[in-house]
């Protein structure tokens, strides 16, 4: 098969289409023909060589896919050759094929197609762990979610206003803004010339946010503390703001609040697969009833994924870009 | 009735015994005759004038008391007058009466005297809320407590150990330690002498605490984080150590782990009442089964209450110091 390769890390062109071996399902897992891949940071952090691939997971870059199953491991149940899923992945979907545990499948959903589904694996099983499992986020309460117009951004609008929750986001431009609210975003911040604590404060009567998911970790750690409301949870899932940053544990205190720092590639298979049963239980539903859908910001073939992250890299993107197999 | 005022916030002599009204309950309050009050470390932050009371509670300090119901407020309900009870208040169980909201009481447990009782509703409530309600210490799990022979620490290796859990300590000295051992502790740190993120991880097989119990605040931040097992949960209880402390993000959020921060007295009547509920259901009946005791450092006469704070400042008790009416 053909997948998208990384001789040497380094920017974009680092990435190459080569030939390489198939993968062989191994015990438990399914060979999955992919339709289409879809970009991810921890892509590009791999691609520079910051973020090597867990023990035991591809080589090639890529935390999830859609397309059709075409063969069984030894052992794997619950799904049969034709089947058509979509898949989170320890890595592998910047390719032609990847074999994957059966506990991360999901069937792809009534109305979705097949090339689109791969846009939802990781922005909802993130934010169903994140906002819901971990966080508890809850009807009447408020969610603050940095980088709105992201793929996670998008996905967290749509879930936290499917459950009945209030939703505040930050984005760095209108137009950006424009396209969260259209998701159902309540209060529209923008970072670049507003202070996210004082509009949110603002909105909320003082309040906070109770549930915030955050990807900048060090740069925004003192602000999402401030913009919390008593009792309110902070859920860390990047750090591109930075590792390291001062904790005022007193406010921190003050608010009875709780800060979660999470990733979803380093988990086990036990943990993976719980997440993809809860995500098919409460999401795949409000997905098939309408309530929510796959943001795809564009569709780019894979042979080009050096283009697709450029785009990514500069956020010029509204939810998810998609890398399709040729 | 008498109470121990504090007329400008001091030293242990800023204590003062004095004459002053008798408290009135209020709606679903019930008026306690006081058998003994006890220290904790808020009442030496309040008396040096760095923790007002909340709004509407008492001036005098003391945040727990045994005692008899003598009155009840209007529409006080579940209670008698003559009823033995021990009491979570939110200031003034440093005098001879003292007015509580009924969820706020609990029976005085059938094997403790009515004195004794008083070194229960503090440690009990802060513990059952912290390590289980909210960090979900579960049995086989590993906790970490740091000041292990504190009225919190003592308590803390008793419960976790009647559920099952294995329990490491930090103290200063080799008695407490010993204390420690006695109460059930497995793993015994002396932070003086020891690194208790090597410690602990040496003893554990490098896994580290699934649940760590701490009142250091800033200065135990980063090792903190560090002593963390994958999926850990660190409950800051106090700020012994400081307020602002440096906090690996990237640490954190390589082993999935989660930090709350919270204190029992600010906490709204409904919350107080529901973590009450849960510890009459859940530890009353391991005290009344032998499996959990108050541990008592010494008994002091309330006028003394300086004395008292002498003692608990220089950190010469192991459990707790109560305060008996005279």
């Amino acid at each position: 098969m053909h997948a998208i390769t990384i001789p040497e890390p380094g920017g974009p062109e680092a990435l190459v289409w080569d030939e390489v071996p198939d993968p062989v399902p191994g015990e438990g897992e399914v060979l999955v023909e992919v339709a289409a891949g879809a970009v991810n940071r921890a892509d590009i952090l791999q691609r520079q060589g910051f973020y090597d691939p867990p023990p035991g997971a591809s080589p090639y870059p890529g935390l999830e896919c859609s397309g059709r199953i075409v063969a069984l491991g030894p052992g794997a149940s619950g799904w049969a050759v034709g089947d058509e899923v979509c898949a989170l992945l320890a890595g592998g979907g910047y390719a032609e094929k990847v074999a994957v545990p059966a506990g991360q499948l999901l069937p792809v959903p009534e109305g979705v197609d097949l090339v689109r589904a791969a846009a939802l694996p990781e922005v909802t099983c993130t934010v169903w762990s994140n906002v819901f499992m971990v966080s508890h986020l809850r009807p009447g309460e408020t969610l603050l979610v940095h980088g709105g117009s992201s793929g996670i951004g998008t996905m967290a609008i749509q879930l936290a206003k499917a459950v009945g929750a209030r939703v505040a986001v930050t984005a760095g431009t209108k137009e950006k803004l424009d396209r969260c609210a259209e998701l159902g975003a309540d209060i529209l911040i923008d970072y670049r010339e507003q202070d996210f604590v004082a509009e949110l404060k603002a909105a909320t009567g003082g309040a906070g946010a109770d549930v915030i998911l955050d990807n900048m970790g060090a740069q925004y750690l003192d602000r999402n503390v401030r913009a919390l409301a008593v009792n309110g949870r902070l859920a860390i899932i990047g750090m591109q703001g930075g590792v390291k940053g001062e904790l005022n544990i007193g406010a921190l205190l003050a608010k009875r609040a709780a800060i979660s720092a999470t990733s979803l590639r380093a988990r086990p298979l036990s943990e993976k697969t719980a997440i993809v049963a809860a995500v098919r239980e409460h999401v795949w539903p409000l997905i098939e009833g309408g309530h929510v859908r796959p943001v795809v910001d564009r569709e780019i073939p894979l042979p080009d994924a050096a283009a697709a992250h450029r785009i990514v890299e500069e956020s010029g993107h509204v939810g998810k870009v998609l890398l399709v197999r040729p």
